[in-house]
């Protein structure tokens, strides 16, 4: 526990210790850790910055607007705490936590807001760009899923995907796109593979038309986002692996507005001969642990 | 700064830093130095908890849950506030800032979330209690407000009252009250003198239909509130105060779910005799530094 004990006077330590002592014998230990913890966190860094009650305010109509502003197609609050770092950090925690496990293969990202629960599944092979914008360069998207442990592939794995376009957002942002445009899930075959056509990922800032916008605002900070493609790959006897692949000739790759960027997670889009769909084309393989 | 570095493998204080060092030039000195700390607080408390993505994800849906519950009557984000402290500290450093100032009057407390910007006003010796439920035991309140330094009566100050019902209920909550019973705004009169008809005050609980009623449960605390009445004390040239005063007889003034019972605040209602309009009364008299 912190102590930070140059600030002492009013309500110090005693009072804190009053609020967790508050905490009933039957809470679960788990949350009494948790919310122990983050009580003693929360006061000190009241303490330590002297905060007023007219900034506390501020700070709660800020977070009661990220709720509001949030349903089921956006998520403000999530994006509130990865402007701070916060997802890549409980993600990074996570993966470790799996690590430990017996899980080594490919590196988790954060989910982000922008994951929808019913996309829609596609062939192998098709695309997921409708509406495709003239500024947009199609690539074709394949590789295969294995054991991290055995090296084997999985097949009947679920391969989903999900990326903005090239005005920066992602279809529910965005009215003029197609419902569940640059978006779908794909099994895997019997050597584990996937592919489709998708768009060349390209930098986009997060939204600017909440709070997460203002606060990156008033810091100073840049919104922008590296060129990026989300992934989620589930499979039956298997850990769930959340992640996103970086185009590493991308603008932000060193600054990513969110702090999502991880080792092994930057990718190289090559050109693609013979094929008048797509002019790009990056094998993505990834190995996924034993659940 | 705490820097807890016991669990420091994985994203560690530099990971950290990299997102404190995101802050531009032009961030607000005072607004670098809350977020830095907050920052650095928050994702010391992750690190220590070792906090995994479906805690923290919990938290979200909690924390977007009480913005969707919060609106002009409710204010439920500040609600989750006060059930850990965090409003009776920020108050408490407020009011000892204030103190240095030069205020040295009557002790505050938290505003909690029930109080409405459109109070409206009402004649001093008047009631605020229509809809007078039968367990309500009727109280003339009365006082002087002064100046804290010269001891003089203001006259022409605002004093604001607001209380719940015998039901534990404040009319927003409540739709069998009549908008704005048990609430009102007094005038004080020349010697400084305010007075009304209110209820004496009984122990609630805090509303358990939200995120804040689940986390008490969940804390397996009670939900309990001692009977109080909320002061607001508005006068031109001098500090605002916002307090509350609690009946030193009832229930839960050792163990307020919300923290907010301070030295100072508590009274004691004595029986009134001759007026047939109610069977209790209290003076209180309130003082009010220079802005």
């Amino acid at each position: 526990m912190a102590t930070n004990g140059q600030k002492e006077e009013g309500l110090g330590q005693e009072f804190t210790k009053q609020v967790i002592d508050s905490f009933g014998p039957k809470t679960d230990p788990r949350l009494r850790e948790i919310m122990a913890s983050f009580t003693q966190h929360i006061h000190d860094f009241i303490r330590e910055t002297q905060l007023t009650t007219d900034e506390w305010m501020t700070a709660v109509k800020m977070i009661n607007w990220s709720g509001q502003m949030s349903n089921e197609k956006r998520n403000e609050g999530q994006l509130m705490c990865d402007i701070i770092g916060i997802e890549s950090l409980v993600d990074d925690i996570t993966h470790r936590k799996l690590a430990k496990e017996g899980h080594t293969g490919t590196n988790s990202a954060i989910l982000g807001p922008f994951w929808r629960a019913d996309t829609p599944w596609r062939e192998n092979g098709t695309t997921i760009t409708f509406d495709t914008p003239k500024d947009a360069q199609v690539s074709f998207l394949y590789g295969q899923i294995t054991d991290s442990h055995t090296g084997k592939p999985i097949p009947n794995a679920s391969v989903e995907l999900w990326q903005a376009s090239t005005n920066g957002l992602y279809e529910q942002q965005d009215d003029k796109q197609v419902e569940h445009n640059l978006r779908g899930k794909f099994r895997t075959d019997a050597e584990g593979r996937y592919s489709c056509y998708c768009i060349r990922p390209t930098p986009y800032p997060v939204p600017n038309d909440g709070p997460s916008g203002q606060i990156l605002e008033m810091l100073d900070r840049h919104p922008y986002r590296p060129a990026h493609i989300h992934f989620m790959v589930i499979a039956e006897g298997y850990q769930t692996l959340v992640t996103q692949i970086f185009d590493s000739g991308s603008d932000y790759v060193d600054n990513d507005s969110v702090f999502a960027v991880k080792d092994g997670l930057t990718v190289d889009f090559v050109p693609r001969k013979g094929d008048p769909q797509a002019d790009w084309q990056l094998e993505y393989n990834i190995s996924i642990g034993p659940a």
